[in-house]
């Protein structure tokens, strides 16, 4: 077990003012770990606050370059967190070793992938509208654009994925990549993870020579709403509840200067099975959903939570083998106590519902999530029943038979926003049912053809992001490259001459990247009229 | 004068359900025109928001070619409006016959701007990540993604650009772009111009056959509240005061789904005399400084409010040509009663308070706004006196002497955000001065180099946002093609195949755009491994 301090981190240096005490807890035993963490004061908040801004200003102007190593060397000093780190990770979470290391590589996999969104460079947006001096009636001035980091960020991580949604995840990557300072909030769940990855940005920040300040880290309860209020934050990423996210967002709206919030919060991602593939493979697709239903005990956002087919013989058979597969699952441990009885309570509030009925699954007890399967009828959803819409997070999901497609069309057209929205078909299904997908498209950040949603590869083209309450903002991703504009803001120079000019936009295109150059996209220099 | 009916403008139709009539004033005489206009019934409203909603999965699919020739087709019809019109606008407004022809020209080259934009395809974000099947340890399917209309769009016209800013204006033309319908409020300000500009979007929707409600326009004071509050409404664009775009901020971020609010409101401009510059053509520089502060009545979001320069005899000397310029500003007639009411207002508390002299300008009083120069102390910004950071709308402008580099480095961090900040320098000045630059950076969307932030050129380039209080959302322009960006959310598509993908995302690459291959920029087709 590696030898931890517990201490906040503020500036670059380790800091304990407040009494106090939090403890680390083996998520399979409730035993608490030799693990003491010391919550930070108001005053350790507001420092850590004042250090991100403080370090704002020299870290946002190094040069793309620099930021990409500093990402690069905090994917080496990750991919080096031992199997001693992994051990430690498995006592706090309870999720297996072999998740654990794939979530490690894909942490440092996500770091370089932002060094490599530095070095390109279409991150930058750059755009050139060069001087018209003879245009009438009247002359146009040279008139320059890029993207800037917007400020400090807050970022709180996830539950569920304590390396790649945590300290050095996704939002960190995307906010440190857009040249804002980060000030991470650790999880209550797994602080001692934490502390070994704080470690390890530290080190990389200190090999690349980050200003300090660069990334800091706060523990503790109740910190995070002054960590919002705090003046120097200008923009937070979140993944977690409902009502966690919407308390931020609330509190960030109400702030005299309203700041954004991208929250990743609530999504039951919809898999809807047609009529073709049912057929032909209804059993492989009973095994393949629950398989992804309990995969990791139900704990990804992206877990199915509601499966819709249209009412038929093969139909009521696939319901059939997915209640034999879902009885047969283990009872899995969850990522804690709290974790745990909220799936007890969603479970409970299912079974309660008069209009909805379980189908597989022990009974719901003891230091263990069951998995479970229920049925409802469709009319709840067109009815707007709320109990249908929330996300119960661990392994259960409702399956719903809907008459024919025109209510399919309903049922879908009847659910919020959603991370994912996946469709089972075969070809003929997808001709018969190609008014699913525009329904599909307002409803979800990414649509899924034969596949099931909780993979979430981390490239370019991915959005994990949906229209509320999947998120707070439709218009970001918290996976993927994109995920960087949520940190920008643009700037505009007029009539500045190359000197004062960012490297993006000097006249002979020192960073070599792709621009808007009088509206055609160009990676050639420009001369001045 | 135009016959005008006055009514509602809700999917394709004109209604006037309601009792409450409104009219139309001469801006210059207070008379009441002969322009009854109904003010819109909740119901009337709520038919608008859904007309919008109704229209949006038509109008969203239809091909980027479709909406541009309708954007070109808005161009033309609003090129046709007369010198009738030219001379309604005018009454409505006070502002000059030159002026509202300039701007008309301004509103027709937007909606081309914008019809360019769609048809080079940027906007599209097109991103393909193509399978990687032999991946280690775990195969990469087909990813792809692009932009796609956020929903109906509110939007709510400026008081001081009737033409530019209204019905047909910035917002609208981005909204429009992106492939999202929208529910255009009238400002009570001119009225007749809105029923004028509204049917020229009618005809050219027609000729170009767009879906009904893809516009739709209505009249009345507190319609916008219910019309921000409406479900189908999924962002909205507004450019007024602090107090209503806060406002509409508020109502937006406590919906049962939050909505994005892109507002343009308040913003002092700072403009910084440098003393090389100061020295060398100090006289013309208080000339073109007066000229730009009461141009249009001072009735521009960009209009210099704060003029700082460093303490010196070239300094002093420029206050007295300042002051000189300033009282041989006339008096000019306000955009109406409100605007001058609030200059008024603004001018009576910069003369109130006891460390603000007033160095030029006529008493202010009758019926038109008598331009003002006023002198603060420097201190109260570092002390953060409320005062000097509010805008006030019209022709007046207030000066700060500071003691040196240090002490305006202070004053310029003391500043809340701004839409511009401006250097009038020489180039040993700006050797002298470049730590002023970062500075600006964070604190305004524009920063101009010996120009005068008034004129906002329509371009690719530009930025018309900026920090808190400047704009609600400083990721956000309302001026430029950028701002299309604002009504747009990226989706992703898994394991698609052609057929059902996006144009803007199929193998063949039928739009010809360039799109994001597997990290490189390329407007190639794409195969299929």
């Amino acid at each position: 077990m590696p030898n931890l301090l517990g201490y906040n981190y503020i500036a670059g240096a380790r800091s304990a003012a407040g009494s106090v005490a939090l403890y680390s807890v083996d998520a399979s035993t409730g035993e608490t770990l030799p693990y003491r963490f010391t919550q930070a004061t108001p005053d350790e908040v507001d420092a850590a606050a004042q250090a991100a801004e403080a370090a704002f200003p020299a870290y946002r102007h190094l040069p793309p370059e620099r930021r990409a190593a500093f990402l690069d060397a905090i994917a080496e000093e990750i991919d080096l967190l031992d199997d001693t780190f992994v051990a430690l990770v498995c006592r706090e979470t309870a999720l297996p070793e072999a998740r654990i290391k794939g979530e490690r590589a894909r942490t440092s996999n996500q770091m370089r992938l932002f060094a490599q969104v530095l070095r390109r460079g279409e991150w930058l947006g750059a755009r050139i509208d060069r001087a018209q001096p003879e245009r009438q009636p009247l002359p146009r001035v040279d008139l320059r654009q890029c993207q800037v980091g917007i400020g400090p960020v807050a970022v709180f991580g996830a539950s569920n994925f304590p390396l790649a949604f945590s300290t050095a995840g996704g939002d960190t990557a995307a906010a440190l990549a857009a040249g804002c300072p980060v000030v991470f909030k650790a999880h209550s769940g797994h602080m001692a993870t934490a502390e070994c990855v704080a470690d390890a940005i530290v080190r990389a920040a200190q090999r690349t020579g980050m200003p300090d300040g660069t990334f800091n880290m706060i523990f503790g309860g109740g910190v995070g709403e002054q960590l919002v209020k705090h003046p120097a934050i200008q923009a937070v990423g979140f993944t977690g509840s409902l009502k966690g996210g919407r308390a931020l967002c609330d509190m960030a709206a109400a702030r005299p200067q309203p700041i954004p919030v991208f929250a990743e919060m609530s999504s039951i991602n919809p898999v809807v099975i047609l009529p073709g593939a049912l057929t032909r493979r209804g059993e492989g697709i009973a095994a393949d959903l629950v398989a992804s239903v309990v995969q990791g005990g139900g704990q990804f956002c992206t877990n199915p939570g509601l499966v819709i087919g249209l009412r038929s013989p093969a139909f009521s058979q696939f319901v059939e083998h997915l209640a034999g597969h879902m009885a047969e699952q283990p009872a899995q441990t969850m990522l804690n106590a709290g974790t745990l009885a909220n799936y007890a309570r969603g479970v409970a509030a299912l079974h309660a519902h008069p209009r909805i009925h379980h189908l597989a699954g022990s009974s719901q007890q003891g230091l263990r999530a069951q998995p479970q399967l229920f049925q409802a009828d469709a009319r709840l959803l067109l009815l707007g029943d709320a109990l249908l819409q929330e996300e119960v997070f661990g392994p259960a999901t409702v399956l719903v038979e809907v008459a024919d497609q025109a209510q399919l069309l309903q049922v879908l057209q009847s659910l919020h926003g959603q991370l994912t929205a996946t469709l089972i078909a075969e070809p003929d299904d997808l001709q018969a049912f190609a008014p699913l997908v525009p329904v599909l498209e307002r409803k979800a950040g990414r649509l899924l053809l034969n596949g099931y949603p909780t993979g979430v590869e981390v490239c370019d083209a991915m959005v994990h992001g949906g229209p509320y309450p999947a998120t707070s903002d439709a218009r970001g991703t918290s996976v993927g490259s994109l995920s960087i504009n949520r940190f920008l803001r643009p700037v505009c120079y007029q009539n500045y001459p190359d000197a004062l000019l960012p490297d993006a936009l000097k006249d002979s295109n020192p960073l070599g990247i792709v621009r808007l150059v009088d509206g055609v996209q160009s990676a050639a220099t420009v001369s001045r009229g």
